[in-house]
């Protein structure tokens, strides 16, 4: 094999509750990568987007996926290279894991490319070590969704331990992102150092019931769970608008509203089709009472994650 | 029907980092009740035990049998009453839900006697209340698990949620109870008021992680997510030795050890047979070396909770 195309998904970190714990795949919005062997090093001949803005540096220094690339082929021990064309196609900045997307596409690409001799759960690490790079923390709510597909539980970073928990089939994701700059690191900073004990008991009871949602294929058990008293009440704060989104979703049959990740990216739920599209336009039109435009989409669980497209 | 026998099991409250959202029902210890029916309010015949200690009120509305009895005949608007006869069959003020054994098993024994009109679900409210009255806090996580069996997880307390998220058929649990008085009420009171971030986090992560090993029955996953960096730290303050005998638990091959509840009883966990017997001892002997006499046990998961033993 001389050249690989694959596709990596965008993730919701997070799932509400289980901050720094949970992560989902999601289905049609996602990057794709093409990759071709070289003699050496790490290249980006260009960097595509069809979601706006495709201003991703192709210093494979600075994008994600070009450290990714480099890592994984150390990891390998390969003394060769690739060359990268990678084709954005999930908004970037939006709390969607888009960095993530293209540090797995590139780690799996150079895996495949070069015979797979690391499993998909191997390959986490050299992708949260590129994202690492760009966000300042290594954390793989992001990286691990958008490689192994589904939910994902986090139980540690140092050493890493990440295990996928399942999808659940009839989970409707309403995502909604509206045009508004969430700076991650900021973000961050306003998170409280401690949490009240009974606040703890509660994202840790709402957290471990998601997981068994996910572990178990349940939807009913996710509906009544996507509820965060931790992180939400201040980041929320940073998205104008969001209790009335919420309210208004909820109103309109959603189970649930959270933020992905650190937003601006907010995600409702349903199980129920028909519902979806008046959950849609109930958020979207709430943020326009704001003056804020938003791109939306309905969207369900990706089950499988960093996938092959094309191998020539 | 006029007459009916049932037991409720032994429960861990907790288990490890779960505080006050997991709970798991064990084999071999438990209380039997016997139930006849009669034409009006609550009695206690006899309160007998086989573990030592039969000092239990039979004044009705002291001890959570007659409480749970009272409050079960309550909900299904009869007018009509029980006789119970209870056999104490578990260590009481141990940590392993003794009243609550009681509490389940009155509440269970009257619903059967009375044609069951309600489900074991519906059930945990009147037993619950029960716990309330004997030790002034509404929680769930023995009563849950001795009614519906395996690991269960109470999302929420005000409106009450529960669900049974599963079993892992080849746990092996390990308990031992140390001849130790720890009032429940002061293990209450040594609880933090707030948590740091990192600890809410990793408490929340270990914990999902153990729902997850229940929901897949899947004991690889509990076995590296036995861990609280939470409650443990300060309770095990009320445990003599503690530090000693988890330590020589994890030499003898236990995956990991926690209190159960507020103690004074401690758990270890194996999925090897062979291995319990060792673990066992190096905890007994290292309490030993304390100059602390301690009961053991070698136990499972109990998958059904209250069951009937016979009828007339």
């Amino acid at each position: 094999m001389e050249y690989i195309q694959v596709s990596a998904p965008a993730t919701i970190g997070n799932i509400g509750p289980g901050f720094d714990v949970l992560g989902l795949a999601i289905r049609h919005w996602g990057d794709r990568l093409e990759a071709r062997k070289t003699d050496q090093g790490v290249s980006i001949a260009a960097v595509n987007s069809t979601v706006g803005g495709s201003e991703l540096s192709k210093d494979p220094d600075k994008n994600t996926a070009g450290i990714a690339a480099k890592q994984t082929l150390k990891l390998l021990g390969i003394d060769q290279g690739v060359e990268l064309v990678l084709h954005k196609g999930l908004p970037m900045g939006s709390g969607l894991g888009s960095s993530a997307a293209s540090a797995v596409a590139a780690a799996f690409a150079v895996n495949e490319l070069y015979d797979r001799p690391l499993t998909k759960e191997e390959l986490i690490l050299p992708a949260t070590l590129a994202e690492e790079k760009v966000s300042g923390g290594f954390f793989a709510d992001n990286t691990a969704p958008a490689l192994l597909g589904g939910a994902t539980l986090t139980r540690s970073c140092m050493p890493l331990d990440v295990t996928r928990i399942g999808c659940i089939e009839n989970l409707i994701v309403i995502l909604v992102t509206p045009d508004i700059v969430v700076l991650t690191r900021e973000a961050r900073e306003l998170l409280p150092k401690t949490v009240p004990m009974e606040d703890f008991i509660f994202n840790m009871a709402n957290t471990s019931l998601i997981t068994a949602a996910f572990s178990k294929n349940d939807y009913s058990l996710f509906a009544r769970s996507l509820n965060d008293v931790v992180v939400e009440p201040v980041r929320s704060k940073l998205i104008a608008g969001f209790d009335e989104v919420k309210k208004n979703a909820l109103k309109a049959g959603a189970d649930g509203m959270a933020i992905s990740g650190s937003g601006p990216t907010v995600f409702a739920i349903t199980d129920t089709p028909k519902r979806a599209r008046f959950i849609e336009d109930a958020m979207v039109r709430t943020f326009a009472l704001h003056g804020i435009r938003s791109m939306s989409l309905i969207t369900e669980v990706d089950p499988e994650g960093a996938r092959v497209i094309e191998t020539q």
